[in-house]
């Protein structure tokens, strides 16, 4: 299938808002659609156009997988709410800290966290809703990503577990597939969405289990998200690339009340990138540097040590997993 | 049994040294004696006392455990043979990594390695050598800290499995007991030792085991000390109290030649401190960082990240493990 790119200096956001909507409603007619909501920039713009498109007629889910930062799924829901858009949010915590236990490999963090969204979560309230569209955020860089094979293939009905042939009439909407990022961000912007959802730095897919290293439980986590907070709230006046703490696997020794303490070890990382192909780490100064580890130290439980990441990409990565 | 202290204000270390030459030389008399050397201040002072004292009487052995920094155990042998002082290199890596291998946690490596030296090594060569002497660089504060047990006891026969009961006439010489480390720097320089000797930064006992999170094994001893190299060589001109390359266990993901790269991180700390007690990183600039990040990712085979520490003592301690 060829897919004729909007370029970003071709695109009229208007226009392009006022087709999506006479299309998908033209396609879901009076049926019912669903989609799932994350807060990044692309469920987000779906879930305007659709919402704009089929008002009641769309089913919209938050999942909730434990993963979050600090109070990010109730956060977007009431955002969406107070914009008219019904949101439901779903606890699936529980499903997805079992996938997790026990497995340390990142590859299999990340394929535990897709089949328990997918198979286990989002597939059955597809299946339960009686939707016979699902609308997807897929963007044009995400389906080169799974041509040149560098990230898995989004064929979100085989993801779902619904095979197209057996159960025939499902049908995936996918409105946003003609644009990249920096368009999408434009009409998630004419959309009347808010600056924290169209300006929303990048964060990861699998959420805060990219950001730990080793395995994710739900203690882990809460640690990491408390540093998180740290970091978004000291390094937010910084306007870097992306900011963000990496719990590790390693503990260190520290020393708390004169008794030794072998504690956590928070790395943290701020990026200056463009692109995010390349990238070199922000010159923050030390006062911030110190502020940072004395407040992660003192306020996250546990955490004895804190270190910067002094590293370009290449040779490393944005992110540690 | 009370020790005398020799305040740093009261010594004359001319004095100090002919004292002490008098007292080995009397005890020792025609029999021979036996020491370690690790080329720290400590052992330096003790070996250059004993072979003013004793010359040809003495027999002086530098324990090669495979956890010494670049060419350390051949520079300090070479150095006191220029100084006419003859020093036996045994290599015992195999029976230290022996002793190390499988091991992860902290405290059962520093056991391993102390077990390794005192029982499997230098146990025997002080049996095989016929030495009914030995002399130990103990010092006031080893003593203090044994007594409010920070430190392991130094009984020094018991460790080298000597009872003295039963091979009665072992004696164990302590010509630094009265002084600490301060002291022992004045005396050092006055002995006619180097500066890299009584100038030495702090390095940890357990060398660059201490420096290895997880297991130690030859490859990653090698990893941490490529990376300790480099570390020295950009910060000597800093005059901090104390810098050190640490290798995680925890791996990262990184990219070389556009492909990913699963690599490893090495940890830099560079401390500000007077005392040890404590203590905080120091300000390098970011041109020193990015040199270091840079360097430790070029030169050092497997590395993909480099962190710096900016935590101050306490909660941290200098060293990681």
């Amino acid at each position: 299938m060829k897919i004729d790119e909007i370029k970003i200096a071709d695109l009229k956001p208007e226009k392009f808002i006022k087709d999506k909507i006479g299309e998908i409603s033209n396609i879901v007619g009076d049926s019912i659609a669903v989609n799932a909501l994350s807060g990044g920039v692309d469920s987000s713009a779906v879930t305007m156009l659709a919402h704009k498109a089929l008002a009641n007629r769309l089913k919209t889910y938050f999942i909730d997988n434990g993963l979050m930062r600090a109070d990010e799924p109730q956060r977007v829901v009431s955002l969406f709410k107070k914009m008219g858009v019904p949101v439901e949010l779903v606890d699936a915590r529980e499903q997805f800290f079992n996938a997790l236990k026990g497995i340390k490999d990142p590859e299999e963090k990340r394929e535990a966290i897709t089949q328990a969204f997918y198979k286990d979560v989002f597939g059955k309230l597809v299946k339960k809703s009686g939707a016979r569209y699902l609308l997807h955020g897929t963007n044009l860089t995400d389906v080169e990503e799974t041509i040149a094979g560098v990230k898995r293939q989004h064929n979100i009905l085989e993801q779902l577990g619904i095979d197209t042939q057996e159960e025939y009439g499902y049908k995936v909407i996918e409105p946003l597939i003609q644009l990249r990022k920096s368009a999408i961000r434009k009409v998630a912007k004419d959309l009347g969405l808010p600056e924290e959802i169209y300006n929303r730095p990048p964060f990861p897919g699998p959420a805060l289990s990219a950001r730990v290293i080793g395995e994710v439980t739900p203690e882990r986590v809460e640690t990491v998200r408390k540093a998180t907070k740290i970091v978004e709230e000291e390094l937010r006046n910084t306007i870097a690339f992306q900011y963000l703490a990496i719990l590790h696997d390693d503990k260190v020794t520290g020393v708390r009340g004169g008794k030794r303490d072998f504690g956590f070890q928070i790395e943290v990382r701020c990026w200056e990138s463009k692109d995010a192909v390349v990238a070199s780490p922000t010159r923050l100064s030390y006062d911030i540097l110190e502020r940072l580890a004395d407040r992660i130290t003192k306020e996250v439980p546990g955490v004895v040590s804190v270190t910067y990441n002094i590293t370009k990409k290449p040779p490393s990565t944005i992110e540690a997993v």
